[in-house]
């Protein structure tokens, strides 16, 4: 037991609680955009074409590789995929790995061979565009 | 001047500390897409093609856009520009606003018209792709 002074330990902890929580909102708000040049990275658009029949199906085998290769693999680092509003067989992904070897690991995992026996005969056309990132900024739930 | 135990305070701050991280690394890690697929968001893919002769001053004013758009509107959440390594003057941005509304006040900003100002003899086309966001998942960093 010693005898210490509360206050300067109150302050502490608020001091402590005060410096994180300033972290955490300006890497929350800012953090995706300060490393969005990284130089390695590869990043691509895959342009789809779905069979309209079997859209439904595509769009669940798509999350669910999505969400295997995020949560499982250190160098998938971005999905954003779309539909367009008009045709929503026409599908845009854009994707962002660490760098060239990280893709090439990527599609020899067991969820992205799954997707692609999955989906062979949903996928009417596929176009991978090869693309460089110019910027990117993203706030908070996005 | 209190007395009390030194230990039980050090304990609350490592627990404190412990419980920000926590949820710090949490909130960086799964926190874009936690939110994701809010119900309301506009999103768009803008399909550009620039003069190549110009496109170094086109990338200055679209960088200066989409970073003052971030900064200073609250409905602008997201901005993935990205360019064609096979043809870098075909540019294609994925944007995100919070609404339909975000987006209308968007397009009267000073800097959003500063930019279509600057940029009217640099771009050649501009396709604007309505789409529905499908699913996306965003690491740190990106």
């Amino acid at each position: 037991m010693k005898i210490i002074n509360f206050e300067t330990h109150r302050g502490k902890i608020q001091k402590t609680k005060g410096l994180l929580l300033c972290l955490f909102f300006f890497l929350l708000l800012f953090g995706n955009g300060l490393y969005a040049q990284e130089k390695n990275q590869m990043v691509r658009l895959a342009i789809i074409k779905v069979d309209p029949l079997q859209l439904e199906a595509y769009q669940v085998a798509l999350k669910e590789q999505m969400n295997a290769a995020i949560l499982k693999e250190a160098g998938v680092l971005t999905y954003y995929a779309v539909a367009d509003k008009s045709d929503p067989s026409k599908i845009t992904i854009l994707e962002i790995y660490a760098d060239n070897a990280a893709y090439q690991t990527h599609i020899t995992k067991a969820h992205f061979l799954k997707y692609k026996e999955t989906v062979k005969d949903m996928v009417t056309s596929l176009e991978l565009v090869d693309v460089d990132l110019i910027s990117s900024l993203n706030k908070t739930g996005n």
